[in-house]
């Protein structure tokens, strides 16, 4: 047999084994298991149709508060009741109060309950973020997040793997967004399908944490079971500053491990890149885009709502005003990345630039508010998802792209990179 | 004949009238008409059935989407862009795009474009806020708001009044939601029927015009056609910062003007209000408070989203925390308070307490969006209404207060007065 991959080999822990091969089912402890304020409800009322006890561990579960909080309606209001009287009940030491703390995939990885070597169940499609920490993470429905707070475990198929082997360093405007959109570009939403996307080579080292996360959590966009980087330096770093008491486990892919296909990846190569509507693989670069009026911009997400990235926007927006009629839409993905873009400054740099700062929630991504379209409405965004009516009208068009392109759009009022404006 | 009240010769004046009596219709031109994201779309498919020539005067017309923006779903933006696409085909001068600039109340006074002796018609109940700076200003249905930007003209039956000489000076944590809450207590929501509510007295130089806006905002919610303040110095700096160009008329009541009643306000003997489920008029003080536990606070609105309002609910939140399970939402109400907030550390001060800070809008106090409340659920706000289910589920309750009592509150997680934090 041969060696195991990285997402192998901690799946092969968490099941008690010594190897597993692709293919196989097993079933698997878990380190952790999240859910938001649209999915837990529907798992805690299946919960309750299988046990009167709870939760396997109060301190595994994290429930998560953010796609419509600060409540939209009173659907959504009803909904954090219900999570909240769960919370409260079961004593859930990771809840977190609607609306008081953030996104869940920029929240957990800050408050250091999502470590190397992890294995991670949430009841949302972009779990799969906390793989730039080397944790294995995975979106799963509502129904296995009941099975995973009731038993604290969870079966998989152990997923084959795809190589990406980052080399190079990307150029000044290139950041993780444009990274993970030009893999998607090239191999498709389907390329990884129920694969590991197991990123590794002497380029990641060039790529910030924050580059990271936003690479890992659109492993789903390419059909990823997960996507998981190697536990270097700079994720050391970041483990030690969040969650300097934790143990953790480092894995490391086997060195005959197998892989599906590989793939290179060159930094030094990429350039700022979009993908057009409807979908993440339908890429283009500036070579090939011509003028491409727009009516919003949003800047956010669990995907590109970090620290780096609103440094990044404001470097692009400082000076500059958003054109004439466009709404730029600016979301900090945490509490603490708010106080910090405040801090820092950058806060104002949006607002004196003539964006809005909302506080941290999901809400336009998914068209939940905060900036739904209207008919015929453009949107160039750094979420993740650009299908039909995503964010609002079904004929309204979402161009995913980096928060440096997001910016440059939002001064411009057309699809921009930031050389466009002298930058 | 006797003489006339400040409200009637603003009239008088607009009608080209030299005196008019209560009681009188007549026709009057507009010095501001005003409509938002909910009212003006109704009010531009009026105007289409009856013209086809644009509106009176494009100077004199502010559109301001800001009750569900940014759009909070499909609906609003199609709303919104019915209110763009009007403004852009007519030259709007003051259109303030979505989300972009504010909640109207405190965005049009901000702007200048509301002064001492106009009359100005908007379509939204609280548009009595710029009697604050002595001008005429009530809300007006979308039907009249069509006609009057198609003519620049309104009819009004001419309102008799009532006089409230506010004398002393307020103890400190009592501010102008204090005073109007006290009144409409006093009168009851129908107290001041179709009535001006005439401001006079010495006791008005110690209302900052933070204070003057709040209570003028609140002249509907005792049933006034609207409320309306002397011109003093403190009203003449704040024109002289919004509005150095603008040419103004100052009236003043004649010596001899007829009042249906008389009240005297000594500001020195009121204490902090709160109005209970479910009329402003349910007014209580702390005296007969007894432990009432709440779920969220809101701290905002056209009421009291001012920078004078946020400063004091700063000092109370200053190195405090906001109690366990609840959730405290700050709404800055426009985008210049929001900047001079965040330079004045205030916004720095409400994360680090644990409140959250959205971008101005409506939202919660109409049970819009950013706030709805679940059932059984309740709020302290510093909004303008407690009726049934306003902001959320139908036995969901809201407390009114003011800023100081909605920050001591959120602290305590019951509704408390800054004296019990020992302020």
């Amino acid at each position: 047999m041969s060696g195991m991959t990285m997402s192998q080999k901690i799946l092969a822990a968490h099941a008690g084994l010594s190897e597993v091969k692709a293919g196989q089912l097993i079933e698997a402890d878990l380190d952790l298991v999240l859910g938001n304020d649209i999915t837990s409800p529907v798992a805690i009322k299946e919960m309750s149709k299988f046990t009167k006890e709870g939760v396997f561990d109060k301190d595994k579960i994290a429930l998560v508060p953010d796609h419509f909080v600060p409540n939209k309606d009173i659907k959504s209001a009803e909904n954090c009741k219900c999570v909240r009287e769960f919370a409260i009940k079961n004593k859930i030491t990771n809840y977190f109060e609607v609306g008081k703390m953030g996104i869940e995939h920029a929240l957990l990885p800050e408050q250091g309950l999502t470590v190397p070597g992890d294995l991670i169940i949430g009841a949302d499609s972009h779990t799969c973020t906390y793989g730039a920490l080397g944790a294995f993470s995975t979106g799963i429905g509502s129904t296995d997040m009941a099975a995973g707070m009731a038993t604290g475990k969870a079966w998989f198929k152990v997923p084959s793997a795809i190589k990406f082997n980052i080399v190079g360093k990307p150029s000044k405007w290139v950041s993780g967004k444009d990274v993970i959109l030009h893999i998607i570009g090239m191999i498709g939403v389907d390329g990884a399908l129920y694969k590991s996307m197991e990123f590794v080579g002497e380029g990641i080292k060039n790529l910030s944490m924050d580059d990271r996360f936003t690479i890992a959590n659109m492993a789903i966009e390419a059909g990823g079971k997960n996507g998981i980087f190697p536990v270097d330096d700079v994720a050391m770093a970041y483990v030690k500053e969040h969650a300097p008491n934790k143990k953790i486990t480092v894995y490391e892919a086997d060195e005959d491990a197998e892989y599906d296909e590989e793939y290179t990846i060159d930094l030094s190569t990429l350039k700022p890149t979009v993908a057009f509507p409807h979908l993440p693989e339908n890429t283009h670069t500036f070579d090939d885009i011509k003028d491409i009026k727009i009516d919003q911009v949003v800047i956010g997400s669990c995907t590109n709502g970090r620290i780096d990235d609103l440094r990044i926007a404001a470097e692009v927006l400082s000076g500059r005003h958003v054109a004439e009629g466009i709404r730029c839409i600016v979301i900090p993905a945490t509490q603490k990345i708010y106080l910090t873009a405040m801090e820092e400054g950058l806060l104002k740099t949006f607002v004196e630039a003539g964006a809005i700062v909302s506080t941290p929630t999901c809400g336009p991504c998914l068209g939940g508010y905060m900036g739904v379209l209207a008919s015929g409405e453009r949107c160039v965004s750094t979420t993740n998802r650009n299908f039909v009516g995503r964010m609002g009208a079904i004929d309204s068009e979402i161009y995913l792209a980096s928060p440096a392109v997001a910016a440059a759009s939002a001064v411009t009022g057309k699809i921009s990179q930031p050389s466009e404006l002298g930058l």
